[in-house]
C-alpha cells in the first residue's frame, strides 16, 4: 500500500456507488490508470436496497445481488478498491492532491467526485468550530487530543473502530451513534456509548460542550464522522448549486480536470442515472487528459 | 391492435434502444400507462454488439445476451413493444398525436424521443423533393404511386417487405439496398434489385430521377427508408443543437411535455449514458404529468 502514494493516476474516483463504479469501469476500458477510492462493500445504497426494479438489464434485483454484480464487474476488469475516505482534495495546477482518513496522500491528473449525498445538515455550531475542536477525521487529528476528552458522533457502525482508535490516545471517549443498533460494545472502558440526539456544539474560542437532547457533555473535541463530506469542504473552490455540485451536461465542474456524477450532481437520485453520469464524467476526463 | 388507437397514454416512448427501454421501465415502475414504440428485436446497436465491457453490472456481455436481458426486463414488468416506426409526432396542446408507418395513430400526454442517431446525412435533393416525390413511408404513400415507377432506398433488410408491398401497387419498383447482403430475392418480378450507391434525387416540380453512381433511374417517386427519421422531421418545431435534440440536464426539450434521451441528445454515444438519460426523461415526464 506504500507505493500507491508515489504514483500519479490519470484519474482518482471518489466514491464506490454506481456513479463511481461506472466511471472507474469506463476509464479502465479506455486504458486509463484509475484510483477508485471508497469501500470494498461499495455503497450502502446498493447493498441495502430491497428489490431494484429500474436498472435496465437487472430486473427485480436484490441489493446484495446487485452488489455482487458490481463487484464482479470490477474484478473482471481488475479494478481494485482502495479503502479510504477522502477528507480533502486540492487542485494544484496540473494535478490534484487528495488526502484520506487513512492519512495517505494520493496524486491524480483528474478527479471524479461520485460521493453521493449522505452528508446531511451540519449541526448547530459544527461549521463555526471546525478546526477549533470539531474534526471529521480521527486518524488525522487523534494526536491533538492526547489524554483529553472527546465525543464521537457516528453516522454508521463503521465508525466504532474509529472510536476504539481514539480511546488509545484520549482520556475519555463519548460515542453517540446516529444509527440504530441495540448492543454497541467496546473493549476499552474509556468509551462510553450514549444513545441520545445531538443538538449543538458550543464553546468559546474552542469547543467546550456537546449539547445533546437529554444532557450536555464537557469535551475538548467533537469528531463528527459521516459517510460523506460536504462537497464544498471536500474540494475547496468547487461551485455548488444548492447542496449539489454544479455540472454541465458533460459532468464538468467549474474546476478544470474535476468532474462530478451521480446523486451529488442533483436529482433524480437513481442508480441508472448515477451510472450513466459516471460514464459521461469518465469520458470527459479522457477528453481532458488528451 | 385496434383499441390501442383509442387509448390516451401517459407517455409514448419512441425507440427501443437502451434509452427508450430505460424510460419505459421507469415509467412503468411509476405506474404510468406507457406506449413503447419500436421493434421487439430492440436496437441493432444492442443485438449486434460484440462484447460490451462498460455497462456496469453486466461485465463482458455479448450483444445477443444483452438483448435477452433487456427483453427479459420488459417481460418481467409486462411492457409490450408496439411494432411501428413513427413518422410524425405533433403537439396538439394537452396531448401529442403520433403517426406510424403502419398508418396507425396514437395519442399520449407526453412523448419521450429515444430514437438514436441512425438517420445519416440526407442525400442531395432529398429535402428539396420531400412531399414532391420523396417519401419516408411506404404504407402511407403507396396509393399515390399506383401503376407508377418508384425506387426504394433501404437502410436495413427490414425494408424488403416494404418494397414487396409497394410492388402490389406500383408498375415497377427499383430496390437499392444500403446494407450488405449477397442474395436479395423478391417474389414479385416487378421488383428489380440494384446494387449501387445513391448520389442524388433530381427533377423539376416533382421527382424525375434517382441518380446512382453508375446509372440514372427514371422514377415518379423515391422511398428513402431509414431506421430513424431526422428529429426535425419527426417532431416539427423541436429545437436542435446541430444534429441532436437540445435538452437540459432534466432531458427536457423546448416543447412542453416532450423529452429526449440517449444518442439523439448528443455524445457520448454509450449504452449506460443512454439508459441513464431514459430514466431522467421518464421522471421529468412523471413530474410534468402531475
Ligand atoms: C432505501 C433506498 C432505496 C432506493 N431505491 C432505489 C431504486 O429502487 N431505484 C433507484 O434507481 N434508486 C434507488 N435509490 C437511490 C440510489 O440508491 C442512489 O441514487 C444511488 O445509489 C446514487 O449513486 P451514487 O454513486 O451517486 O452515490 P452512492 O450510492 O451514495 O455512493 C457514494 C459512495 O461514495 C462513498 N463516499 C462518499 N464520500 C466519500 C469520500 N470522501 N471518500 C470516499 N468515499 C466516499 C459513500 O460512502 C458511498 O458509498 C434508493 C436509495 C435508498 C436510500
Ligand atoms: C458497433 C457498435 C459498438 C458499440 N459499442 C459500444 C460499447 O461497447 N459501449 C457503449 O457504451 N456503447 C457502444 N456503442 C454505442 C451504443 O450502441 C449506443 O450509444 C446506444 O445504443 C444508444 O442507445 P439509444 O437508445 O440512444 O439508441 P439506439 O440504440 O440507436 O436505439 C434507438 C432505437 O430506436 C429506433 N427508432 C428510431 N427512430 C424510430 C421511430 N421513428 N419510431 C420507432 N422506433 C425508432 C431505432 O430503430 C433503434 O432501434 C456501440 C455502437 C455501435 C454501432
Amino acid at each position: 500500500m506504500e507505493n500507491i502514494q508515489d504514483e500519479v493516476f490519470d484519474a482518482a474516483v471518489i466514491g464506490t456507488g454506481p456513479a463511481g463504479i461506472s466511471a472507474a469501469i469506463t476509464l479502465t476500458v479506455r486504458n486509463k490508470k484509475v484510483l477508485l477510492l471508497g469501500s470494498r462493500s461499495l455503497s450502502d445504497k446498493i447493498s441495502k436496497a430491497h428489490a431494484v426494479r429500474n436498472y435496465p438489464g437487472l430486473p427485480e434485483i436484490a441489493g446484495n445481488d446487485f452488489q455482487k454484480k458490481m463487484l464482479e464487474h470490477l474484478d473482471v476488469l481488475g479494478i481494485p478498491v482502495t479503502e479510504d475516505q477522502i477528507t480533502a482534495c486540492y487542485a494544484l495546477g496540473d494535478t490534484f492532491s487528495l488526502t484520506g482518513r487513512s492519512s495517505r496522500t494520493y496524486t491524480a491528473k483528474t478527479v471524479i467526485i461520485a460521493s453521493g449525498i449522505n452528508f446531511g445538515k451540519p449541526f448547530e455550531g459544527e461549521e463555526q468550530f471546525l478546526g477549533r475542536g470539531v474534526s471529521y477525521c480521527a486518524t488525522c487529528d487523534a494526536a491533538l487530543y492526547k489524554n483529553k476528552t472527546v465525543a464521537v458522533v457516528a453516522q454508521t457502525e463503521k465508525e466504532e473502530s474509529e472510536a476504539a482508535f481514539l480511546a488509545e490516545n484520549c482520556a475519555e471517549v463519548y460515542y453517540i451513534p446516529m444509527y440504530k443498533k441495540e448492543d454497541i460494545h467496546f473493549e476499552s472502558s474509556k468509551v462510553k456509548v450514549i444513545q441520545d440526539a445531538v443538538v449543538s456544539v458550543s464553546g468559546g474560542m474552542k469547543v467546550q460542550k456537546l449539547v445533546l437532547k437529554n444532557q450536555e457533555l464537557d469535551v475538548d473535541g467533537v469528531f463528527i464522522l459521516r459517510d460523506s463530506v460536504k462537497p464544498s469542504q471536500l474540494v475547496p473552490g468547487i461551485e455548488l448549486d444548492g447542496n449539489h455540485i454544479a455540472v454541465d451536461r458533460q459532468c464538468r465542474t467549474n474546476l478544470k480536470g474535476c468532474f462530478a456524477c451521480g446523486d451529488i450532481t442533483g436529482a433524480p437520485y437513481q442508480y441508472i442515472k448515477a451510472a450513466g453520469e459516471g460514464n459521461v464524467a469518465a469520458l470527459s476526463a479522457v477528453e481532458y487528459l488528451k
